[in-house]
């Protein structure tokens, strides 16, 4: 099969730190644009989390496929080395903390002007306007300002985490996409663009079921734990299997007859309390204790493909072990286990961005702190590898 | 300002459904793409919900900025009408269940073999080739089989979901993504593409900490409600205000030493007992009895103030009161407040992909259920005002 590397040929200049601006470089990479990292002298602080040689998990899903080289943005020669790069580069992405790269001097007005056809993409908490431009945002906070947690977890414990940064990917998601329409645009006005992605514009659009219930009802109802929000489909919940649990819905009519035929219930298709979806919202909890009484005599596997042969939706609740060794996600390639260059079994992740019929490019070990500086200050500036010690000894990359 | 469009001229036939799709066509409609969404003769189910001639809120949110035509798929007449558009548009999107299109006679290679140039994008539960490729899969299931659930809630709660939509609008995001990526091929190549996204790939990098910790332990820990996963860092919570909650969290020691001055308690930040990141976190439950004991005092808006005026990592948990008034998401023109054309007062949600400096366009209120089909029809295909009318008696649209 061929590649897909729709685009081949874009140079990018990835400031990303932790997850939101690293996800967008690593999707720009795995698109098959040339993806130069650019860390502080002392590196990307999650690259050093795991105290080893070997970076950490999350600092190696997103950052192998890059190249990677140092600047020291707050030394003059090594602003300059960014200011020499930029002409050469389509893209610039970072997600500091808001003003950074501004003041030092590297702000999207300085860099367009040297180069009108780049692309400057910002990855903030709040966005680069309004009254919180300036605010610190990280992916547990965008949660609480986003009205997400106020809807997670039960009615009688506190607004809760989603214990997955999807603020962060979200974020990141939208800055690629941001990116991407913007090399659109240049292809037919040959000019760049400033991209300006919030995480907590992003969020909002995940609340609709909430928000729809709140306009309807005209207030917030008690949260609702792993229940319908508005209290009206059932089953719809978390149910404990003989092994874990499962998740249900029954979104359809449909979805309920299946499930009553799956149980080996067929009487309580025609039974007036489950009859239609009103009825069995009002009956919830006889209806839970229904699925309950079935799902606790069978694994989570065993249901789930009972489940699927039905028609039903249902999922089992994945561990961390099961999603690790998921089958479907090492059929298509997103997961693969390969043993790395420091001789571990390392778990490499590749892009969801798939073109059909079309592999992805592979991922490669993440580069040790500043592996690529010489080569691509060769390759971009010119510079020798005398050039190249001396920045190093002056802390300037 | 001037209106930042970057998918002028590109035309969409939108056959998306409830969020992931919807969504994706929203955020191409709001990049100055031509939109038209396909619905069947009875409308989408969404479009009905609220009861009334006033769509709901979430079918109003992802909908409204398209032109609304319906076409019965399942009719020979209905199906032509497809066929005969393909050649006229860029881009074919749906997020039906697995092979709906397909099963009736609008699969890729067919509508490809209409137009080589044509971008034919799905997004599903589970993505277009391995084992679960025709499976159902909705947002709530995909939480379960992601891992997300069971990093979520407490210890000794079950396995939670988060209360937002996050895998529907991640799906929707990456789909946006893909097929714009498509776009900026076909600029060089001249052909089209088939995109395939599934959820389940586009949820996974969000675990990314908890992955981080699973392999660093060897296992997976226990849930940790709101603290961080790994229990490595403190502050890193959600706390209690005097009106609510607010979260916070201490990423590096300068924000600890921040937030001692805040609380007026500058003594803590020379005590042994928190002098380090791993004391903090060996003392976590005293570092929370402190923080909470100052957070009680105070409202959560004063805390959110105080917090960012001294560069410290915090948030109020918003209700969705909160956040449909939110002072940052109105001052960027993320949310608006208007009277729709049925005389209500109505929350209009814009693009999260911004330009800087450049307006995104208005959102429209959503068109009723084929209010387009005459003119659509009459543009593309040449039909006069009675042969549409002869489709619709034979139930063709």
């Amino acid at each position: 099969m061929a590649t897909a590397t729709p685009l081949a040929g874009i140079t990018v200049l990835d400031f990303g730190q932790v997850y939101n601006g690293p996800y967008c470089g690593f999707l720009l990479a795995q698109a098959g644009a040339r993806v130069i990292k650019v860390e502080s002298p002392t590196g990307e602080s999650l690259r050093g989390r795991s105290g080893s040689a070997r970076p950490s998990f999350p600092f190696r899903m997103f950052n192998s496929a890059k190249q990677c080289i140092t600047a020291n943005i707050k030394h003059p020669e090594g602003r300059q080395l960014i200011l020499d790069l930029v002409p050469q580069v389509d893209v610039v992405l970072e997600n500091f903390s808001p003003g950074t790269l501004a003041d030092n001097g590297l702000g999207s007005s300085v860099l367009r002007e040297l180069n009108p056809r780049l692309i400057y993409a910002s990855g903030t908490g709040y966005g680069g306007s309004g009254p919180y431009r300036d605010y610190l945002g990280m992916d547990i906070t965008l949660q609480a300002m986003s009205g997400v947690m106020s809807v997670t977890g039960d009615a009688d414990s506190p607004p809760t985490k989603a214990g997955a940064a999807f603020c962060d990917i979200l974020g990141g998601a939208h800055l690629y996409a941001g990116i991407v329409s913007a090399l659109y645009q240049r292809e037919q006005t040959g000019q760049g663009a400033v991209i300006d992605i919030s995480m907590q514009d992003c969020v909002f659009p995940a609340l609709a079921t909430q928000l729809g219930t709140y306009f309807q009802l005209g207030h917030q109802p008690p949260r609702t734990g792993n229940r319908h929000s508005g209290m009206a489909l059932a089953p719809y919940n978390v149910y404990q299997a003989k092994d874990g649990h499962v998740a249900m819905i029954c979104f359809r009519g449909e979805h309920w007859l299946r499930l009553c035929d799956a149980m080996g219930r067929p009487e309580l298709k025609t039974d007036e309390r489950f009859a239609r979806t009103r009825d069995r919202a009002r009956n919830m909890d006889e209806v839970d204790a229904l699925v309950q009484a079935w799902t606790s005599t069978r694994t989570k596997t065993e249901i789930f493909s009972i489940a699927q042969s039905a028609g039903m939706i249902c999922a089992p609740v994945q561990t961390l072990d099961d999603v690790v060794n998921d089958p479907q996600l090492l059929a298509r390639g997103t997961l693969a286990w390969t043993e790395d260059k420091w001789g571990e079994q390392s778990l490499k992740f590749h892009t969801p961005i798939r073109f059909k019929d079309m592999d992805t490019p592979s991922v490669p070990d993440v580069a040790a702190l500043g592996a690529d500086s010489e080569s691509v200050l060769l390759e971009f500036l010119g510079l020798d590898a005398a050039e190249v010690a001396q920045l190093r000894d002056k802390q300037a990359i």
